[in-house]
């Protein structure tokens, strides 16, 4: 049986068929063209759909389902996607759209949680049943696996991990409330971290960057710069704080981070998990679970989509 | 058909049998006596079973089940008390000892997720699926009901929600970490910030109490006294601040909130509601659940534990 998986991003439409072992049979993709309207863009994403489906010498009759990962707030009961702002959608009826074309299932979840099964059912959380994951980007994302399905609680409105509060009335968060661990854990959160230690530390070497990011400012750190490791250090605890609440309020069995900063690899796990070790309810006798890298990259949208 | 419950505090064992309707056809209560060897402790809620059985005029073996609920970190799976400090319990083993002794299963979960439970099959949750439920007491208890069972996650260690950072590394917590949700909402937590407001206004009605508890503070709000009613004020934000948290991560259908500081009703649940509309993800237009004061009261332990 083959499935189809749609990944919506603010830049690419990339649609794609799995087949039973979640392999990617074939994929395709065309420009997102955010903020035209959204019978177009639904429309284009049918089409990547149609390319996917040609590629891969299969008609959508041949495929049980097709589903979506768009990001922004989803309300997977109704198929609508209720606010998604970098796509300019309110209210899209995307799913009774596509049903309309192709006439098979269609279904829609949160980008966020669609990685989060992706992982679960072919990734680094293979075959677990209770499972967190996090995006570190630029924002924070959030999905949350019960019982190996996706949890998002009432009108999909949950698993925004990255706005529940890090420090009460602390800095400004993109959905309007103080203090989110977003506005402590995301990338843009570190960038703003090192450019404030930057103006501190003008000897610095993360002073002397022409740009700051996720790539400059751990090349300080291999380069030996005190300042950099010392704002990494501190943002790595931001990450961990979040991640033992996620233990002490959920108790997964593993926790998956994603994001392109997960390729520091264990340069920035292993003090996270020291961190959870130390905080958790019970410390180093809790329920700490395995703190680990997602496996799926790029792919993991369209094979949780594929899979919802 | 027939259920047992047992409500296993610091102070007293309360069993009882439950009917269809969960309703409690009778009663029976022991002093715990913690700290006793674990055999005799266990050894008295099994008597406390037989007086209620008696008191009834039911045998154990028309009961369809016992089940327990406890304070501290309880495994359901294996049916040991991992750890209970109030009562000097390090993995007893009190499934397997009570059902040696009766012949019908006994369960066995957190009293926290007992008493969420018990308000879902029989309280002010009844009928709905997605619920969580914290207790504002001495700390800050918490139970988590998904798809109508309790959620408690790996080794059943989770929904500590009182143990979720509000202040990164703020105020001193029980369980070690500094910050956490109970430092700033629970009753120990109000009275510590009110005795703080006293010293700081001596000409305060605050600072003129013999005693200050969960009572004489309100007491001075209803006497006018300013001081108080800011501390209040900043309190129920903080405990607004962590339902916040709630809505964001989970999402749930409702959130009810239990202890004897609930009896101020209104005064301060309007004020978390407000708090929490202004403050969730999509504020107003957010997955806002009904906040509520949970309605079974004392009774709730026993329900919920029969329930299980």
């Amino acid at each position: 049986m083959y499935r189809v998986g749609i990944d919506l991003g603010g830049t690419n439409i990339a649609a794609g068929i799995i087949d039973d072992n979640y392999q990617l049979i074939s994929q395709a993709s065309l420009p997102t063209g955010a903020f035209r309207p959204w019978q177009e863009m639904v429309n284009d994403l049918g089409d990547a759909v149609d390319m996917a489906l040609q590629k891969a010498g299969l008609t959508a009759a041949e495929c049980a389902s097709i589903g979506i990962g768009s990001p922004g707030t989803c309300d997977s009961e109704r198929g609508v996607v209720v606010r998604a702002y970098n796509l300019g959608w309110f209210e899209v009826p995307v799913c009774e759209t596509l049903h309309d074309r192709f006439g098979i299932p269609v279904r829609l979840s949160n980008d966020a949680n669609c990685a989060a099964l992706a992982e679960v059912v072919a990734g680094a959380a293979k075959g677990r049943k209770d499972v967190v994951m996090v995006t570190l980007g630029t924002g924070v994302g959030g999905g949350i696996i019960i019982d190996g399905k996706i949890y998002a609680g009432m009108r999909s409105a949950g698993a925004e991990l990255g706005h529940t509060v890090l420090v009460m009335d602390g800095e400004p968060c993109s959905c309007g409330r103080n203090g989110c661990w977003e506005a402590y854990a995301s990338m843009t959160a570190l960038i703003r971290q090192a450019t404030r230690a930057a103006e501190a530390h003008p000897d610095s070497l993360l002073a002397r960057q022409e740009t700051l990011d996720g790539v400059s400012i751990f090349r300080c750190i291999d380069q030996g710069d005190e300042t950099a490791k010392a704002v990494v250090d501190r943002w790595c605890e931001y990450v961990a704080a979040g991640l033992t609440d996620l233990v002490n309020a959920l108790a997964p069995e593993m926790i998956l981070l994603g994001g392109g900063v997960c390729r520091q690899g264990e340069r920035i796990l292993a003090p996270m998990r020291e961190y959870v070790a130390d905080h958790c309810f019970g410390q180093r006798q809790g329920a700490i679970p395995v703190i680990a890298a997602a496996a799926l990259g790029n792919e993991a949208g369209i094979i949780g989509a594929a899979s919802l």
